[in-house]
C-alpha cells in the first residue's frame, strides 16, 4: 500500500485520448484500490518533463523511449517502468498542398520540431541523404505542430499517425506522413514508444508504490482496450473540451498501439539504444539494461472475478 | 517467389472484421506483390479447419492456439507460423435477463459451445468449482452462439469480447461476459489467440511461399492498424453484407488485438501448453517448441519508402 498523500504523474503532453488508460484507471477507482491518490499533471512544454522527473519533483512521468535514454545520458536517474504506447508510427507530416512528397523535398522548406531530438533525427536523415543542412530551416514549435502548419509558420513537422496526422487532416485538408522509421531504415517506430518513467529514488525508497501504480494502470489499459467506447466517454468526462469527433477518431486510431501488458520490450530498447548511439546521443559503452525494468509490471492482469482455480499453478 | 497458381487460406470462421488484415493485403495487391494469388476460403463449421489443414488440402489456415496444439496431439502435422489476433478476451456470455451472474449460475442452464475444446474448458471449470456435471446441459451450437441465445436454444455460450458480446448486445440487449481466463486463473486469454497455421509439408517443400505469405499479411496488418477506416471500407467491399454499424463496432473493438508484427508469443504458447496438459489434451512430455515457428515472420516490416539509410546496420 502506498504511504503518501498525493502521488504525482506528469504527462508528456496535454491530456489527450492516448492517455485514456490512466484516466480510466483513475475514474474507475483502480488507483484508489491500490492505495494511491493520483494527481495527473499536464505539461505546457514536453521538453520540461525529463528534468522534472529526473530531479525527483514528481513521482512518475511519461516520455518517449529516445528521450528516456537521452535523459540518462545527461545523468538524470530516470528508469522506464512500463509502456503506455507501443511503437506509434511517427513521421514528418505536411499538407499535400505543400508540395512535399519525399524527404528530399525539405530543401527550401521550414521544418518544425518539438524539441532537441526531433531536430537531431531530421538533421541526421538530411546528412545521410546528402542534403545541405543550410538548405532547409528548422523551427522549434513545441507542443503545437499542427497549429504551426495551419498558421503557415512551418511547411512540415513531426507527429504521430494516430494523432497529429488526424488533426491535420481534420483541420486543414489532405496530408502526408513520411515515416521516420522507414526513412531511417529502423524497422520500427519504437524510438517513439511512450514509457512510464520514474526516478531511481522512488524505486529504491517506495517500490510498493511503483508496483501499485502499475497494477492500477494495467487495469486501466485492459479496460480501455476491452471497453473502448466506455473508456473514451470516461476520458471525455475528465476533459470535456476534447469531446468531439476529431478526438474520438484519435482515440480509435490509438487503440492498436496501447500496450495491454505494459511490458518494456527488450528488442525495442536494444534497437533504440543502437539508434541513439548512431545519433551520438549515447556513448558507445552505454548499457541499455540500466534504463528499464519489468520488475514492477504485474505478472497477471487483475481479474474482475474470483478464479475458480489457477490452472497454471 | 511463389510457384503455384492458387494459394489457399481457410479462415477459422466466416469472413468477419477481425480478418481485415488479410482482406486489406489482398485488395491492396500485397499478395500479388509477393507472387501469390490468394484464394480466401470460409468454413461453415470451425471444427473442420484443423483436419483440412492437417490433411494438406489447403496451404494455410487460421485457428486458435489451443486447437492448433490439440491438432498436433492428434497427430496432424500442423505448425503455427504467425499470429492474427493476440489474446482476444473470451468468456461465457449471456443476456442479463438469463439471471446468470457468476459461473455457478450455470446450474440448471443450457450452455452452448462451438466445438470439443470449449466444452472441455467449461466442464473442467465446473469440476473445479464442484458443480455436478449433470446439473447443466451442454449444447453444441457451432458457428452461431449468438443466434442460439437469441432463439432461446441456449442460456449462455462462449464468445469473444470484441465479437459475439457486441453482436449479443446489439441484437438482444444487455449482456454479461464471464471471462474464461479469469475463471481459470490463467492470467491471459492466449488460448484463444488466433494463429496462421500450415502443414509441415508446406514448410518443407515451399518455405518461400510461407515467407511470402507472411510478408504480404504483415503489410495488411500494418495497414489495418495504421489506417483503420480505410481498412474497414476495404473489408466491406469484399463482404458488403457486413457493412453496418454492428460490424464496424466489432472491427473497432478488434483493433487492440491485431498482432502488428505477427510474432508467435513464446510466453503464451508455454502457458497454453500447460493449460492443455491440465485439460488432458496433451501428454505431459509434449514439446511445445515443435508447434510454432517465427522463422518466416518478416524481420522488418515492409517500408513504403526507400530508406535513406539503415541506421541499425
Amino acid at each position: 500500500m502506498a504511504t503518501k498523500e498525493r502521488t504525482t504523474l506528469l504527462l508528456n503532453w496535454y491530456a489527450n485520448p492516448y492517455h485514456t488508460p490512466i484516466f480510466a484507471a483513475k475514474a474507475l477507482g483502480y488507483y484508489q484500490d491500490a492505495g494511491i491518490h493520483l494527481a495527473i499533471l499536464e505539461t505546457t512544454d514536453p521538453s520540461d518533463v525529463t528534468e522534472i522527473v529526473g530531479l525527483g519533483n514528481v513521482d512518475f512521468g511519461l516520455k518517449a523511449m529516445i528521450h528516456t535514454i537521452a535523459a540518462r545520458a545527461k545523468g538524470f536517474g530516470i528508469t522506464s517502468i512500463g509502456t503506455l504506447l507501443d511503437e506509434p508510427p511517427t513521421g514528418l507530416l505536411a499538407l499535400k498542398s505543400s508540395g512535399i512528397k519525399t524527404f528530399s523535398d525539405i530543401v527550401g522548406k521550414r521544418i518544425g520540431y518539438v524539441g532537441e531530438f526531433g531536430k537531431r533525427i531530421v538533421d541526421d536523415l538530411a546528412k545521410l541523404a546528402g542534403i545541405d543542412p543550410t538548405s532547409y530551416q528548422s523551427v522549434r514549435v513545441g507542443m503545437n505542430v499542427v497549429d504551426a502548419i495551419a498558421r503557415n509558420k512551418i511547411d512540415a513537422g513531426i507527429g504521430f499517425i494516430n494523432f497529429q496526422l488526424v488533426e491535420l487532416e481534420t483541420l486543414c485538408g489532405e496530408a502526408i506522413l513520411l515515416r521516420l522509421d522507414q526513412l531511417a531504415g529502423l524497422g520500427c517506430c519504437c524510438f517513439c514508444s511512450i514509457q512510464y518513467i520514474t526516478h531511481e529514488n522512488v524505486i529504491k525508497h517506495n517500490p510498493e508504490l511503483v508496483a501499485a501504480f502499475l497494477r492500477a494502470t494495467q487495469r486501466g489499459a485492459a479496460f480501455t482496450t476491452e471497453h473502448p467506447e466506455e473508456a473514451f466517454e470516461i476520458f471525455c468526462q475528465a476533459k470535456p473540451q476534447l469531446k468531439n469527433e476529431m478526438y474520438k477518431k484519435i482515440f480509435i486510431r490509438s487503440l492498436p498501439f496501447f500496450s495491454r501488458n505494459l511490458l518494456n520490450v527488450e528488442r525495442d530498447w536494444n534497437k533504440v539504444c543502437r539508434y541513439a548511439k548512431h545519433l551520438n546521443i549515447l556513448n558507445s559503452d552505454f548499457d541499455i539494461q540500466t534504463v528499464y525494468t519489468n520488475k514492477f509490471v504485474p505478472d497477471h492482469p487483475f481479474s474482475e472475478v474470483e478464479p475458480i482455480a489457477c490452472c497454471l499453478a
